[in-house]
């Protein structure tokens, strides 16, 4: 029987129904397109990229030269301006406001990697700190209320550049997702007093059949009412609001839990596309009891896509369960 | 510059960033993979899928037989099933029901097309009929709450099937796409006494910009803050809350603009992938004066897809007023 399941934070139904699985090893997916010269992420090419914006440079190198071992540039093809007023106005019944933004590239690495999983856990701890450094900095900008981290990886998750590679975009607005999620932890610590998050981590680490892996600071697990095949979240286990706040210990340990992960998923499913996404309290809340940072992980699968694209409610053909066995079947 | 524009029901902002725009000639869409054997969805091939629920027979011609113009099926693989109770129940933090629910496939025409431009305004019709049809009867079944119907055409839009055809869902929840809106409409009402979407038409068909085309009963725009390149949606111009409640000459008019529309999309994009859903109000609610149910139409352009699928937050290339300049720009 299939089951229907609440997300517990924002309140979304997700169908969960195994008549329409297809075993994890037969996904196929779709190579990049050809490129044509050299990669303007690799080193050497560093005059390819608009200036860079910051870069983790061990010995001595001069800025736009080679010697980095990663490097923050802005996108070339920005969504958003890094320059100009906000100027919030109306057109009838509409609002709109200028396309102040940034949006920037963290480089993970100067080798022409097309996969993160390969990255050692050394560079993973780098990309954090790049994340970290980077809102840190952006959040000084009084303009901008949210920095979305993300990455795509593959082609059939929206990453339009092979080598391996995250985003970053700085909003003077909050994504409604970000907001949902607010709303539905907010209402829980009225209700409970307890942070939603906290219980989840706790009740999964008791009943372990969701769970991927464990260590001191965090959990991986597959969500309850996952929507995606194989989606993962990572979870600090000490509660706290902010992903920037995360002590230096806490970020060695999430490079351990995120490569982990990322190892277990191209394994399992012949190295997917795929979506992460930091999920942080926008700037102008105070750290609080309820809200509880996260990442939450998609692997991009793509025969179960379409139909969530469009009508954005969720049948996921595998059971976080199935999902998570499968996961812990791959030796590391 | 780049524009950040809200919905005004839903409340999400999304990008409008020519930047990074592609022209609409470029893209590019995958072909369906080969079949293998007979199309159950075929006149002359019924036996091959399950009993048939309804269907259109204008002679005489028994059933799970030849002779049907339109007809109703079970779909083979369900997300959800018919028989049982939903039991809502607790686990822990977790809340979930038995996945009970009924998902049906629309099969729109005997002859084995793909392309739901190709049929007549008479099909579209039938289409349409079949579509209340079926809500009428489900919504008898006090376990259901909502009916969702949609349509995916092209294998990156969900479709596995390539003859062309609709899904229904019925389900004992209201999706959350729904309830935002719902919620959206109720606020503005409050405030303003008037519905959202009948000053969303109003200032369309005065302001031009963004109106594909206009017949009696119904108006096609380019949404305002459009999520995807090409996103169109189809409004009443009457208000009206359920989809069902529609008079024989609106079937008749909307039949008029789905099929315009979905031609001129075909001309301009190259017969993009596209879903479609109606937002109609849940059974539970009394018809009323802030909810206006209506159809939106987003064709799948590959490139574009991927970011707003993993973080939930969209970055739109095209203008929905370029959009709409292209869209009439085709002859009809």
């Amino acid at each position: 029987m299939p089951q229907l399941r609440k997300d517990p934070v924002v309140g979304r139904w997700v169908i969960i129904s195994t008549e329409r699985a297809k075993r994890p090893t037969h996904y196929e997916h779709r190579k990049y397109e050809p490129r044509n010269g050299p990669c303007p992420f690799c080193k050497g090419n560093e005059e390819m990229t608009p200036p860079e914006i910051m870069a983790y440079r061990p010995g001595e190198s001069s800025r736009q030269s080679p010697g980095w071992t990663l490097r923050v540039v802005p996108n070339k093809f920005p969504a958003l301006m890094i320059e100009g007023d906000i100027d919030r106005r109306g057109e009838g019944v509409y609002d709109l406001m200028n396309g102040v933004g940034a949006h920037e590239v963290i480089i993970e690495t100067p080798d022409h990697e097309l996969n993160m999983g390969v990255l050692s856990e050394k560079q993973f701890e780098e990309v954090l700190w790049a994340y970290r450094d980077r809102i840190l900095d952006l959040r000084k900008d009084k303009r901008f209320r949210y920095v979305l981290i993300f990455k795509n990886q593959g082609s059939e998750a929206g990453a339009t550049m092979e080598h391996t590679h995250s985003q970053l975009i700085a909003l003077p607005i909050v994504p409604r997702t970000v907001t949902d999620e607010l709303v539905g932890a907010q209402e829980y610590y009225k209700y409970k007093e307890r942070c939603i998050y906290c219980d989840i981590v706790r009740q999964e680490i008791e009943d372990k059949v969701r769970v991927v892996s464990e260590n001191d600071n965090f959990v991986v697990i597959c969500p309850f009412a996952s929507r995606f095949p194989f989606e993962a979240w990572i979870l600090p286990k000490k509660h706290s609001s902010y992903f920037e706040h995360a002590s230096k210990q806490e970020y060695v340990d999430l490079s351990r839990s995120l490569k982990e992960t990322l190892v277990r998923l191209n394994r399992s499913l012949n190295n997917p596309p795929f979506n992460y996404i930091i999920h942080s309290l926008p700037f102008e809340e105070m750290d609080n009891g309820h809200y509880h940072w996260h990442i939450e992980l998609m692997p991009k699968l793509t025969q179960v896509a379409g139909f969530e694209w469009g009508t954005g409610f969720y049948i996921n053909p595998v059971t976080p369960e199935e999902a998570t066995r499968s996961l812990l079947e791959i030796a590391i």
